[in-house]
């Protein structure tokens, strides 16, 4: 794929983060994508549903299944701003999802190819393929921004 | 714990994979216990929900949250009839679970101490305690019945 669609793509679910920090929800946006359309789109709501497992991720790969109809996403691709986490880089393989592109990756929960190597691992029935970096510097820019106002905000008070 | 205690909630999974088996889907169980009460309970509904995400541990979880109102499962045990996956064991840290406990390993798709040794990483923010073997035989035994019956269902079409 040409990194202009890739960029085409996460800019998509860079929508979705701004969503995210605009409800004080740390701001990490995917989307899946099947045939050129967005079957599947989420934003971090761990805070607002004080749910674990609301995860962009989980909640785009949620939707995608329903509206496939069908728990295999074959031929699908998820884009999303930062490096998946365990459980959502496990989600993308159980998904049978075809590859994942992300933007920044994740020092302190990353599983891709921060603090582990969940896709590297051939003994898995499914191989996802995974490009990071993609409009790399929007997404940890969010992050970082996001951070910067909770920090003013805690001197303010 | 003491192993009739770890017993006693296994018995409890294995009741919530007899209920998948009733429903053709591979049979596999989790509750989440807090305070010595069940409070989440799961059975795989991968293919009636045709979802990828709608593992055992994960609806387990996700009720459990729901109970507490909060998505930090402190002081919380999931006991599961099967070794977790990579996106379940993952659910694990990210819920702070306490500690979790398994029936069989699972050498096709287990994260925990067969394929990867997710909870081992030290570099998380939160390390879940693990137990597998809890009632071994039982959790491998409705597994492999299951199993059977799809095998001889086949041979006679």
């Amino acid at each position: 794929m040409s990194d202009l669609k890739a960029e085409y793509w996460m800019q998509k679910a860079l929508e979705q983060a701004q969503i995210a920090a605009s409800k004080d929800e740390v701001p990490i946006g995917a989307i899946v994508v099947y045939r050129d359309q967005i079957i599947g789109c989420g934003y971090n709501q761990r805070e607002v549903q004080q749910n674990s497992l609301s995860h962009a991720e989980l909640i785009a790969l949620n939707e995608a299944c329903h509206r496939l109809g069908q728990w295999r996403l074959i031929d699908c691709d998820l884009y999303v701003t930062i490096e998946p986490c365990p459980m959502c880089a496990g989600a993308l393989i159980n998904s049978r999802i075809r590859q994942v592109y992300f933007g920044a990756s994740d020092p302190k929960a990353g599983a891709v190819v921060s603090l582990e190597h969940l896709l590297d691992n051939f003994q898995f029935n499914h191989r996802v393929l995974y490009q990071g970096g993609i409009l790399k510097n929007q997404c940890q820019q969010i992050i970082q921004n996001f951070f910067q106002i909770i920090r003013s905000k805690r001197k303010i008070k």
